[in-house]
């Protein structure tokens, strides 16, 4: 294995420095996701993600239990990128004497996470600290697994659901403001989409990512990753309704998926396995790597992903 | 699998809390690390671990490359309590603004650890925050892994290396105090024990943890899990020069073995092999689950570990 190519930004950057301090003790970084193999059939999947405290979400924003669902739900997404089977989570918790109160229903969250994905708690680690954090390191298995990497010239690119909600919802919460219900309730309850992944891989799917990021800088880590260029059509976006396309593709805390695939797949049977849309957006293409943005056959400006880490 | 029994205490206060929430979405925890099963020949163990700024370390005691190796070996120290091979190092990092310019130095004290243990780093996750928090998860392969329930009665009590340094590092800098060059450089760099689990768990080792809550503290965890009495002789412990039995026992942040064994282990052998002193310290009885200390024959109160989470 070596390292994937990252994309331009200040968090990549911090990353480009570290990989440059370890130069070949480190190795296979870039992916939503680590694989590992030897660990029997197929591939063993880990990846670590936390959710820091006024960072990644705010105590005003969301109820304990919602925090606790989301940071986990963030974590096992990173499977559903890969494509793999959940098989574990482990928590390493940084619990200020402010939220203990609040252990029980944060506790509630990340357990309704691992039902949702059929998965269990298998282990963690538990701190004092100024700021909740949790850091959820998920474990799966894929016998198939997608990369960031895999993308091929001519390739078509999906992304499945409607866009734009948690944007929305994080807009409104941000300015001071009541996110509409569909918005909010978008924003507080990511599913992973695990079941959906596999069904990709299993149909043709050549790369793929979720959009945690944002749609158009997800698909610049696979643009960057594959080596090749991506053009989106902003009007083939799939949005919620009183969402413009532009900031649908900006949209951060999306737990979508974005893939590609050289034979088109089945949007229809899609639809019908999942009840959730699967929508041809884009094609990869030969150049420069990067995403290019057209809107009714125009280009525009790339619209920027949604950055933590500034 | 199913959990394993925790000692008394506030930090296992919230983890028996969290196992109460989450019932039987929680399988497995209580060991030094996880065991899966279903990865191929021998288990996959895996550890979480997280090192926060001022709870875990305090900037003014260490250098940064001496944070990030102490962070990782810890991590890692883990893995040497499950007799596994380390195969991967995780790092989700909380990297505040006025910590980066000590990143290249942080990362250095990773790769070395890394170095240290035979692994590299294959993975990670960065964020934003007010505290450097540096959160591990260690990957591993166990042919016979380790845990900490395996213990029988009559079993022998054995502990590896010398004991005392790293309390009485800290309690120099607690006192504002300079630790001792011997003190300071086995708090600063502890040695994760790899191949030494590996020999013991060859030659017969019937359970183990690394110590690094505290001689005392980390047997009780094996007497808990294990469901047994564990007495040890305060008289035999050994000790570097100028701590007592008492302190040695209580100091916290160790990184040696402790393990049990049905029959007696070659002392000589390992110290031949590893340079490295084994000790027998005690025995396993029958009777209440939990550490009884006697010093030259008479019981003594049981010194109290090294608690983080208070």
């Amino acid at each position: 294995m070596s390292n994937i190519d990252l994309r331009p930004g200040a968090e990549f950057d911090v990353v480009r420095r570290l990989l440059a301090r370890w130069g070949d003790r480190a190795d296979g970084i870039g992916d939503d996701g680590v694989l590992l193999s030897g660990f029997g059939r197929g591939s063993l999947v880990v990846s670590t993600d936390s959710s820091v405290e006024n960072v990644h979400f705010r105590r005003d924003w969301l109820e304990p239990h919602e925090i606790g669902y989301r940071a986990t739900a963030a974590a096992l997404s990173d499977l559903a990128a890969m494509a793999a089977t959940p098989r574990g989570i482990l928590l390493a918790l940084t619990l200020p004497d402010g939220w203990k109160n609040d252990l029980d229903d944060i506790a509630d969250g990340i357990g309704e996470a691992a039902d949702e994905c059929s998965t269990r708690i298998v282990g963690g680690d538990l701190s004092e600290g100024r700021d909740l954090t949790l850091t959820f390191t998920v474990l799966g298995n894929a016998e198939r697994p997608l990369s960031r990497s895999g993308a091929r010239v001519g390739d078509r690119v999906y992304v499945t659901g409607k866009l734009g909600s948690p944007g929305a919802a994080i807009a409104s919460l941000a300015g001071g403001l009541k996110p509409s219900s569909i918005h909010r309730a978008r924003f507080a309850h990511p599913v992973p989409r695990i079941r959906e992944a596999q069904w990709l891989v299993s149909n043709g799917a050549t790369s793929g990512t979720d959009i945690s990021d944002g749609l158009a800088a997800d698909l610049e880590n696979i643009a960057v990753a594959s080596r090749h260029g991506i053009s989106i059509n902003l009007d083939r976006l799939p949005t919620v309704d009183g969402v413009s396309s532009r900031d649908a593709a900006a949209s951060g805390e999306e737990y979508e998926l974005a893939v590609t695939s050289t034979k088109a797949l089945d949007v229809n049977a899609f639809q019908h396995e999942f009840g959730l849309p699967l929508t041809e957006i884009g094609t990869v293409e030969a150049g420069e790597a990067g995403v290019r943005t057209f809107d009714r056959g125009s280009a525009v400006e790339t619209p920027q992903g949604y950055v933590h880490f500034k």
